[in-house]
């Protein structure tokens, strides 16, 4: 099978770790004998078709920060030419997520799924914005349109509420889905930390970003809200339909208060068949979803079988990148011929 | 497709309200067209290789406390026989769980795998005690052995581990088991109860049964536990194999200093390649499965996506026969003409 991998970051390059690692057993075990025939970060890409040298590929990473370095001589070519214009059964899109515009990811994904390739992304970007125009793409074209990594990271979330719960009937489902605003939230509660103090404490310790915006304020929470109503409840949405509240004016006094009542504030995402929102509210202790730290949980309340929760880190390199490899057997079993 | 309900209690009668109250859909969704073509219970049978009118056969059960009501003369077979005799694709077991022997259960599930039925079973026993060799024949037999509703309830704490981690591998899995003994634990906690007065709480509240051994002294755990331990980790083990303790030597003082270090005691099922036990344990209050009242919480501890949850009631008769369907759906789609 070959692979083409568009994004070279932390979630790329574990993926390529693993692929490193298992080589045997993913052929032994699911007839996958991967081969990445092409790698674009954003400095260069790297081409070869009879499939790349993986540890040299990620030693020209590591040693030059671009893969670029791979080749001696440097290969200039338009990204979306590149994928229209590889031979190669799946695209990987992991470049980094865009609520803006979705782009570069979308024009990636189009590109891959006109020359029929099947996709896989972790780019949340395309999926919160264009949803079911991306989906009716890859219907029209035949190919897979794959994502198990862009909710959850390595937690199988969307797994879950489509294989686990065949034969009932999802009514609703509210969960924690950003692990930034819960380890902040929990430090204030736990430490006694302002909202400040905490957010500092979060970009030291590596889970906030330098510019927090997209996690403080719930928008990396409503596009996974967006991409979760869409595949589990069949909404058309997207993320300008999420009412949103994020979490910067939740303070100490509000914290303490919902302690003392046996609760907590966590930042809620809310879906049922009308209903759609994120924001901070107060949840029971012992609710299963109240998790600590940069956990993520989702309850799903389903009409026979009632309540169950998953809970699982929502983030992580290789943790994303078992979420891609997961993808990559599904659509490997779903290719007619077995042993590619 | 048709079936023999072999047990008629609370799950049975759940099931049988599913089908008739779902049978559009399942049609339209699955293909699935279930006729129920002869239903035990411990007092008798009805049979109809026509399928039963299920709103009559539960009206006999209610008015009658038995199936037998359903027809004016009373049949009188052998179980075993009915199954082997009776033309029907899946049997369905449901009489009580017997860690003994397995009796009548093993019975029912090898005279149908003989007869080349499926088989759906929500009765632990016989995978407690035998489940290789029950595998071995229905693989010889060419036929499926599907038991979702024996862990977990409806909980799909089996499918998550087959279905939602491929790719991974399981390293461990440790859990709260048994939704009785994780009341008395609340309980004791929450209420300052002593164990005699939770369990009688626990009676009282339905949760625990006159002689509630099994539960108390770990072994219904320690049954869900073999099967987990058979199927998600190919160990070969039975429940005599299972070092176990009960909850019954738990005192108040244990508890609350366990409280004290910010820290609950539940009895905890745990599996790797090597350990396998089921005993009362301090946890981290923060833990994901630190779960309160009759719930039940496996946490999976994979190679590269690290650890992930499940949390969900552990019984009932509703959730319960979801489970039943969804085996149901499964082994429906195994088959090849799909619109039998």
């Amino acid at each position: 099978m070959r692979i083409i991998i568009v994004g070279f970051g932390v979630v790329g390059q574990s993926f390529v770790k693993i692929l490193l690692s298992k080589s045997a057993e993913l052929y032994s075990t699911f007839g996958l004998n991967p081969r990445v025939v092409a790698c674009v970060d954003s400095n260069g890409m790297a081409i070869s078709q009879d499939g790349l040298d993986l540890g040299r590929l990620l030693e020209a990473k590591r040693m030059n920060k671009s893969v670029l370095a791979y080749h001696e001589k440097t290969i200039c070519l338009n990204t979306s030419d590149l994928i229209e214009n590889t031979e190669a059964e799946v695209m990987i899109e992991a470049t980094p997520t865009n609520l803006e515009n979705g782009e570069p990811g979308i024009s990636h994904i189009v590109s891959a799924m006109k020359s029929k390739k099947h996709v896989i992304t972790v780019n949340k970007g395309p999926l919160a914005l264009a949803f079911a125009s991306l989906l009716e793409l890859s219907n029209y074209n035949n190919v897979r349109l794959a994502f198990s990594g862009t909710v959850g990271g390595g937690t199988p979330i969307l797994e879950f509420a489509k294989k686990c719960l065949r034969g009932d009937r999802i009514l609703s489902f509210r969960g924690i889905l950003n692990g930034t605003t819960n380890y902040i939230l929990s430090k204030m509660e736990e430490e006694g930390f302002t909202f400040q103090e905490a957010l500092a404490d979060a970009k030291q310790a590596g889970y906030a970003e330098a510019s927090p915006k997209l996690d403080i304020e719930g928008y990396d929470a409503a596009a996974k809200l967006v991409i979760m109503a869409n595949w589990i409840m069949s909404r058309k949405v997207s993320i300008g339909d999420v009412p949103r509240l994020g979490i910067s004016d939740v303070n100490l006094n509000m914290i303490r208060n919902a302690h003392n009542n046996g609760k907590a504030i966590r930042l809620i995402a809310y879906c049922d068949t009308d209903e759609l929102n994120v924001m901070p509210l107060e949840i029971q202790r012992d609710d299963p979803i109240c998790v600590t730290g940069t956990l993520n949980a989702v309850t799903f309340s389903c009409e026979y079988s009632g309540e169950k929760t998953i809970v699982g880190r929502g983030a992580g390199g290789l943790e994303t990148a078992s979420a891609i490899l997961r993808d990559l057997i599904e659509i490997r079993e779903s290719i007619s011929n077995p042993f590619d």
